[in-house]
């Protein structure tokens, strides 16, 4: 297959990459690095990105950036990083990407545990996720020609434990390979509207 | 209670009111029509209102407009009728309104049917839905002052049956006085963080 992954430097993205790049044709794109440069919050950086890549059999989405602080001093613009990035960004990626999707490829978007087990200073980024996982199921029973869409919930990451694990008390990382596998499921699997979490 | 009650004019809102009226002090909040008047898409006329208003016990918010149509023709603009409306126009009514409420008040937003059984042209509703019932969820553990918040989804109602039945084929519809009791268990009861579905 020919898959485009967006994010393909980050933590995810770098084990959804290893993964998938001994068996596929992996195009990487992000916003300072990879085969194509990308901005997923501005339309025609998305429509750009599509265009220099063509056509493709899945589009792999991998986090966004999200607002991330107490609930009493967030502000509308705080809100507005989620909006534009994780949850616009990553449904304009499906709006604006499937006629470059062959048919029967896929979309695999990124959520994660929040939407599901809040915590303190995580209501942006848990509307954000919910809002994709949402999206996601709907939007599902009427992609053109057999095209999925799914997307993959993950836990904290092994990887980032040190950084995040004030935050998320008691939450148990995962390791992004782990982590990986659910993409994996996506993009060469059969399934439709779903949500996988690997928490 | 004081209750400020946003999108009183519409379905739901009306049947609120009625449910509500007779046991608090309901000010009425909407675009066309209300004690106060305001447009939910703008940070200036959401301070304005609450401005206005001053300190209230609870504060509701009633559906907020979505995009309604295919996925295949929906473009980024559609589907930000969804995000700047009932997505962030709802969350930014608690951003800047959790000053006006009182101690262990209440906010009660609205989402749907649409992000738990989707229907075809529902994506944007849906996602909409499904970002807003998880920023309640995850908000509702850091409210301050013992501030609840919860939000209602319901089914179509029985009163838009004509309008909306051809799009929701097999839905069946309630009547909003039963929805309207989803508003008043919020706004009466202890719950926090809660989806009351209505189908």
């Amino acid at each position: 297959m020919r898959i485009l992954l967006i994010g393909a430097a980050g933590t995810i993205g770098s084990a959804v990459h290893k993964e998938l790049v001994s068996r596929h044709e992996v195009i990487a794109a992000g916003r300072h690095a990879g085969d194509v440069r990308v901005d997923i919050t501005s339309d025609e950086s998305i429509a750009a990105m599509y265009e220099a890549v063509g056509k493709v059999d899945a589009v792999i989405s991998t986090p966004g950036a999200t607002y991330f602080g107490a609930l009493e001093d967030m502000t509308p613009e705080h809100n507005e990083i989620s909006i534009r990035s994780k949850l616009a960004g990553q449904v304009n990626l499906v709006l604006l990407g499937h006629p470059y999707v062959n048919d029967r490829g896929s979309f695999t978007l990124t959520t994660g545990i929040l939407m599901d087990d809040p915590v303190l200073g995580g209501a942006s980024a848990a509307m954000a996720s919910g809002g994709v996982k949402a999206f996601v199921q709907a939007a599902a029973i009427e992609m053109p020609r057999g095209i999925r869409i799914n997307n993959v919930s993950p836990n904290v990451l092994e990887e980032s434990k040190e950084k995040y694990e004030p935050f998320f008390p008691g939450f148990v990382p995962v390791p992004s390979p782990r982590v990986a596998q659910a993409y994996r499921k996506s993009v060469e699997g059969g399934q439709t509207g779903k949500t996988y979490t690997v928490y």
